[in-house]
């Protein structure tokens, strides 16, 4: 039960200090920040996180993968569709 | 086995898409790309989701947070050292 606070705290950190990135692109509607490689391994990792997370059955990760994979969806389609943009 | 497999892709994709931030950093020795809240709290996160992994008994979490940590400390000494230097 410990264990599963220290999870869900490590996750919480974690997740929010995501956000502000996240609501940046998604508020300016710009992605000039983040590289489409960085975009699509971390999307692709977070999601291997995630099947590991319900693999294991841990709460924690599923909850804080869950909600950085769904953030992440947000940014790479702001960048695919900021990609035939060239001037934004 | 297949379990821990997933882990450690996991692993590599988001420590390896966090690899060049890191690198860019350490390199040009300017930390102005990411803010001192987003650092800070990174680092506690990771930090916990390392003792998460240690307390799970999970190989795949160990490694893949001790090396985003270590990768952190070196940001965040960048940081706070270019904190000093208002024209960097």
């Amino acid at each position: 039960m410990e264990t599963e606070l220290l999870g869900y705290a490590a996750g919480i950190l974690t997740t929010f200090a995501f956000l502000p990135q996240a609501f940046r692109m998604i508020r300016t509607r710009q992605a000039r920040d983040v590289s489409m490689t960085w975009a699509a391994s971390t999307t692709a990792g977070v999601f291997l996180w995630l099947c590991y997370g319900v693999a294991k059955q841990s709460l924690p990760m599923i909850s804080a993968n869950s909600l950085t994979l769904l953030l992440l969806f947000v940014i790479l389609f702001v960048k695919i569709r900021d990609r035939g943009n060239p001037g934004s």
